[in-house]
Formats: C-alpha cells, structure tokens, sequence
C-alpha cells in the first residue's frame, strides 16, 4: 500500500455510442433529454448509479462535456455526474471558470437535482445556469440522500447570477429512478 | 476541441518532500499541522490556494493521502484540497465508501472549515470525522467564498454520525490564509 500519486478518471466505454456531440441542444428539454439518457444508459449497462449531465453552451447549443454517475464504477464517491461533467468541460475548455471561457456562457443540466456537494461544485465551476429533472423528493423516494440543501441554497446560487430550471422532464427523469430501484441498484451511501 | 475522455489528476511535484508518510499522527493537533504545512508549501511554492487537508486513519494515525488545493494548477474548479484527499484516499484504499474500508476508520483533516462543496463531499465520502484548522470567517477576511453552508449543514453532519472539531491550530491555519493574501494570491472564483 503505497499513497497515491495520480488518479485517472475516464468516461465509460459506452458514452459515445449514445451521444451525439455534433449535434445542437437549443431547449432545455433538448438538453435534459441528453441528461436522461445518459442516466438510463448508466443503469441498463449497469455501470453506476441513476444520474447522468452535461455542460452546454448557452447560445450555441453544443454539449461540451458529458458524464455519468461514477461513483462506485470508479470506486469515488466524489464523482457524481455533476462534478465530473464540469471537470472534464474544464479540461476541454482549459479553464477552472467557466464563466470567463470564450465567448459562450454554459449551462449545467443534470437529470436531478444536486446533492449538497454538487450545488456547491456548481457554484464553483462559473456556469450561469442549472437546470435539473428529477426533484430532490424523486431521489429520496429510493433511497438517496441530498445532504443539506436547503430553500436558502438555491436561494445563494440564484444571488450569484446562476439561473436554476427545475422539474424539466421530470417524470422521465425520475422514471430512470425508479427504472434503478426495479433492477436492484446498490444504494451507496446511505 | 475534441471531447475529452479522461482525466489525469496528479498530486504537486513537491508533495513527497514536505509529508512524512511513516509517521504516527495521534492528536488532532499532530494531524492539522500536516494540514496547515501542505496549505503554507502550497502558497510559498505558488502551486495554489491557501488549503491543505488529508485523510487520516482514526486510531492507527497513519496517513492515508494529503492534498493540496489544485484549483488553478490544474484548471479544475471541484479540485479543493479536501475532495482530492478524498478521492486519493479512496483511490489507495480500493473503495468509495470509508466507512467500510479496513479495520479503522478514518478521519479528514483540513486547514480551513470546508465550503458546501466539500462539506457535502464529506459525508458521501465515509468518514468518521471532520478536524477544521481555519473557520469560515478567517477565510471570507481573505476574499475567499464558503457557498450556503449553515448552522443546519454541521448539525446535518453530525446526525450521520461524523465528528465534528473547529478551531484546532486555528491561528497557525489563519495564518497561511493571510499569507496568501499578503503574496498576493488569486482569488479565484470570488
């Protein structure tokens, strides 16, 4: 047992056969429908839990990053979808803060509402919008724990110019919950 | 700009040489002095933000894994000292849920009392204890944002089951702060 030096954090095998990175995403329905799938993927294929998001471009439509639950595929509870889809946008992009990168602003769009950690990491990634699909209530209902999030949270987040959409495609999203408690999906965590 | 697959997240060059990995560390105090000195080489070597931490086992006292803030060194907002601990810890010992790993448990120790990002990392991550150097305040003097943490999210913590200790070192950790200041370190994301 030696101490770490690097970590290596990679994608799935999958994520390509189920993105289209050419493609524009202008709603945020189009966007979310991204999300889901990427969530739905990760359950069938049995790689992770039920969350799935993307960074988007605002005004150009195009995904510029995309992750899934990587929790217990990577061994890392750190890896939520959120937090590894704004670092590997961060890395394509080369910039820790994303509301100073290029000529865009971008949009985080996760297929449910962010657990404490992940509103923090959203704070800290500088996109301008937040848009969620599964409710806090969703995840809760099968056995996820949110950690502190409180009314006063998304209250400190819309303070600090980030727009959060909620409940977009919500009953698909949470359909993807309840699609992982049916196949008996480990519950980490709780 | 071709999607990114991977990730690389490496530890600074210069960490071997200011962390003894064979020591005991018993006290809390022995524990944040190696919190506060990663945050202090951090600063005098220009590799980040004022911020140390590591993972700790609670009763043997090795350590585990030791991080720095990598924020700007690696273009990566989620990189705080404790979620790099965190996840390099996870990464030596083969498991995202600490909680579970081994006959110990394990503690995270870090220089400054965490932001909402890594206090939420902090309970999915499975340890048994949270040792703060810095309080909120001293980080916010120096232009630094904690996000939506409340009284709620400590007491939140604590009803899981983690321990929670403020203030140990505090003025050898507020002072790293103040010299970052004092160099004129970045305030990223403020």
């Amino acid at each position: 047992m030696t101490p770490p030096r690097s970590l290596v954090i990679g994608a799935p095998d999958w994520l390509d056969e189920v993105v289209d990175w050419r493609a524009r995403y202008r709603s945020d329905e189009d966007r979310m429908r991204v999300a889901v799938e990427l969530a739905r993927q990760n359950v069938l294929r049995g790689s992770g839990g039920p969350f799935g998001a993307g960074v988007f471009e605002s005004n150009g439509g195009r995904l510029v990053a995309a992750a899934v639950n990587s929790v217990t595929r990577l061994n890392n509870s750190v890896l939520h979808a959120e937090t590894l889809a704004i670092m590997l946008a961060q890395a394509r992009l080369g910039t820790y803060a994303l509301g100073s990168a290029g000529d865009d602003s971008y949009l985080l769009v996760t297929s449910c509402e962010p657990c404490a950690m992940c509103l923090g990491a959203t704070l800290w990634s500088g996109v301008r919008g937040l848009v969620c699909g599964a409710a806090k209530e969703d995840a809760t209902a099968v056995g996820f724990d949110e950690g502190p999030v409180f009314a006063e949270s998304w209250a400190y987040l819309e303070r600090r110019g980030v727009r959060t959409a909620r409940g977009v495609l919500r009953g698909e999203a949470a359909a993807v919950l309840e699609l992982y408690r049916a196949t008996g999906g480990a519950i980490y965590n709780a």
